[in-house]
């Protein structure tokens, strides 16, 4: 195996801006025959419920069902996919889920109110979303990690019914996942898939109940359709490939930061690794650790085309200017790989999430550090957040004004309101004014 | 004037699911044409820069300026808008911001971290956006209010540097929403609109910089753009027509609760006004002081038409199906003018705001309570909060492993990444694993 060829570049070089724009340059381009296919099964399913789900599920993932009753899994199935699991599997995912359930408890809002000297209260009040729906992609992305992702944090913020939807092409079931969706208390399965199945939880079928927000990963069809049915229902972001940003001191060992690069890398072609040292020696050296260890992967070839053409060993002068350039990538995952990285920390603006010091490999967070591994890819965490409890909770504000407190507000109300020319928002505001 | 037509409803009719269904309807069918032609000035934009802002603007808004710098407004021009604002109204102003403050200052999320027994440390790390964008519309809906209402939040979330943007059709501006810039703090206004204001934000230009998100409210276009480019930066909410929903027990003054009703109706013709009482008398008088002041306002034509067209009362049997409904209909705006509105408060899972007891007028939250007047509409608040310093703040999950924490998740973690088949995954994982 040749050597891989792997993009350098020095953060001190004059052209160092528009090298990392076109290193981080992801054409997305929206495929118009792909949304007007999808908002046809949308309206669709819209207009014909059950009938329009029973067809397409039967089209594209080559069932023979006559109605969408069939798609529900019992719960006895979902039981005994966890039974039958071996011990070993079942204890780490036990496990898994204790700690994500036990981070998730850290962000769970609540409601909160003051009152103010003339008696009126104000506060926020916290509630759960009364049905989510959980997409959980078949095929090769199936992950029983992120079935526990997704799923955890909605039953911690205490979200009514959890309906998951796992397209079963030809019938075939991952039991990991279904033994996960066990494990996670989800409480319905339907074993449907595509802009169908979110079509379905967005308006409700005579079988499918509407739901109010739909998370989870899936194909470009069920992206769209995502896109296509927000404002009815909520969703969560639409998540492009993954990425990884190792800041490195060059102190680390060279094959941990190389294996560290390659479990991103192995996701998908696209997926993005990036390492940034002061040391150029260091550089050099997890190279030579990629072109050694590269030949002994599974998944080899996936590796080497992402590193190849998405990769990047980045020189800086210091950690300040490695922090820096972090700040404009925004990753999705953000490993310290340094002797203080609470240090380093403190200049990070913008990340998904943060895996500090030389022992926390982003694989822990993959799986059963706590925190979700569902973060904000593509430099959405210029402004984005990792999926949590909060996503499945909102705010209703509550207002409580006492007869003097709408007696001070409403003369303040009345003026800025006859100032914008609401004469009725006055009049209402000036109906609560004490008579003089 | 005839009297009115408005909608009577009763919640226990057999067929009032699908009668409060139709009357919830409201059709925003997305115009392919105007999204093609905003896809066109985005792309525009994006590639021309300056130069497309400029021409853009020159055409729609009537303008003849050679250079984008020429749009921006010097801080002198806002701090005179203010500084020549009648006593009345700078007080009034200033009333309004100091408690939109106060009260956004108590959704400011802080950092917070643990540490487990083995020493590893799990958190959240809160930052502020670093730039936002303000759209502020022009024309009839440029409110003063508004401004305050968007800008504080980001203020009090820390965001570095705050842009507006407000169209100035023929050079013209409105000093009332220049003075409420002034007072919120905004760093830098352009007197531009449109898609090319919302593009310009979003991917910068020789002269705006581009932000990490952008909100406040627009016509057609600029909700179109604001959905085109989410994911390049975020997005608040698209909001729909504004509507109230009020729940009285009867003991109310009919002529405060027909005045609250008109202070939605007056906002636009598909504004939705209704209300809900346990009294059908109480109803008839509400009906009688909604024909007898009508007359009385400026906006009379506008509320007819929103009465007529999506108003309604409803009729039910008590307080606990005043809520169902309530859950149902999902409020953008609630009023519970009721003796108790605490207790009935407890039952109602969705709402945008929560207008407690008959002193609690809609206005006075519109304008000057606290809390913001930017809500999810049409039913959103199903899944979806007011707009607040959340909004301006971002989570980073921060995950520190000792070398113990990492040796028993690394265990873990490997189980579940070989069972995923993600040996790069499992083999970062197992390097963390003291050797034994």
């Amino acid at each position: 195996m040749s050597n891989i060829n792997i993009t350098r570049l020095d953060a001190s070089s004059a052209d160092f801006d528009r090298q990392l724009k076109n290193l981080l340059a992801f054409d997305e381009t929206d495929d118009l025959e792909i949304h007007q296919r999808v908002l046809a099964i949308i309206a669709d399913v819209r207009k014909n419920g059950d009938k329009a789900v029973v067809e397409y599920t039967n089209r594209f993932d080559q069932r023979t069902i006559a109605q969408v009753s069939e798609l529900e899994l019992p719960p006895e199935i979902l039981k005994s996919a966890w039974n039958r699991l071996p011990a070993e599997q079942s204890q780490a995912l036990q496990t898994a889920a204790n700690r994500i359930r036990a981070y998730a408890e850290h962000q769970k809002m609540e409601s909160w109110q003051y009152t103010e000297a003339d008696g009126t209260v104000l506060g926020q009040k916290i509630t759960p979303l009364d049905r989510v729906g959980l997409y959980v992609p078949g095929g090769k992305a199936a992950y029983p990690s992120s079935v526990l992702m997704n799923a955890i944090p909605a039953k911690v913020a205490g979200v009514g019914e959890l309906i998951m939807v796992v397209p079963a092409p030809q019938g075939e079931t991952n039991q990991l996942v279904l033994a996960a969706a066990y494990l996670a208390g989800v409480d319905r399965v339907f074993t449907m898939g595509g802009a169908q199945a979110v079509a379905a939880l967005a308006y409700g079928t005579e079988t499918i109940p509407a739901v109010a927000k739909i998370v989870g990963p899936g194909n470009i069809y069920v992206a769209t359709a995502k896109k296509l049915v927000f404002g009815q229902v909520g969703i969560d972001m639409i998540a492009g490939p993954s990425e990884i940003l190792i800041i490195c001191d060059g102190e680390t060992n060279p094959d941990w930061i190389a294996m560290d690069l390659f479990s991103q890398a192995e996701h998908d072609e696209n997926a993005q690794s990036i390492l940034i040292s002061t040391d150029a020696a260091y550089l050099d050296a997890v190279e030579q650790s990629i072109n050694r260890l590269l030949p002994t992967m599974e998944r080899a070839e996936i590796i080497r085309t992402s590193l190849t053409t998405r990769g990047a060993l980045i020189k800086v002068s210091d950690l300040n200017a490695a922090a820096d350039v972090a700040n404009i990538i925004a990753p999705e995952h953000l490993e310290l790989s340094v002797e203080d990285p609470e240090a380093l920390c403190k200049n990070i603006r913008h990340a998904g999430a943060i895996f500090m010091g030389r022992y926390t490999a982003e694989a822990l967070g993959d799986y059963c550090a706590g925190p979700n591994h569902v973060l904000p890819t593509s430099s959405t965490a210029r402004f984005s957040s990792p999926l949590g409890v909060y996503d499945f909770q909102k705010r209703s504000s509550l207002i409580n004004c006492s007869q003097t407190g709408a007696d001070t507000l409403g003369t303040t109300a009345s003026i800025l309101a006859r100032g914008e020319s609401l004469t009725a928002h006055a009049r209402s505001a000036e109906f609560r004014i004490k008579p003089s």
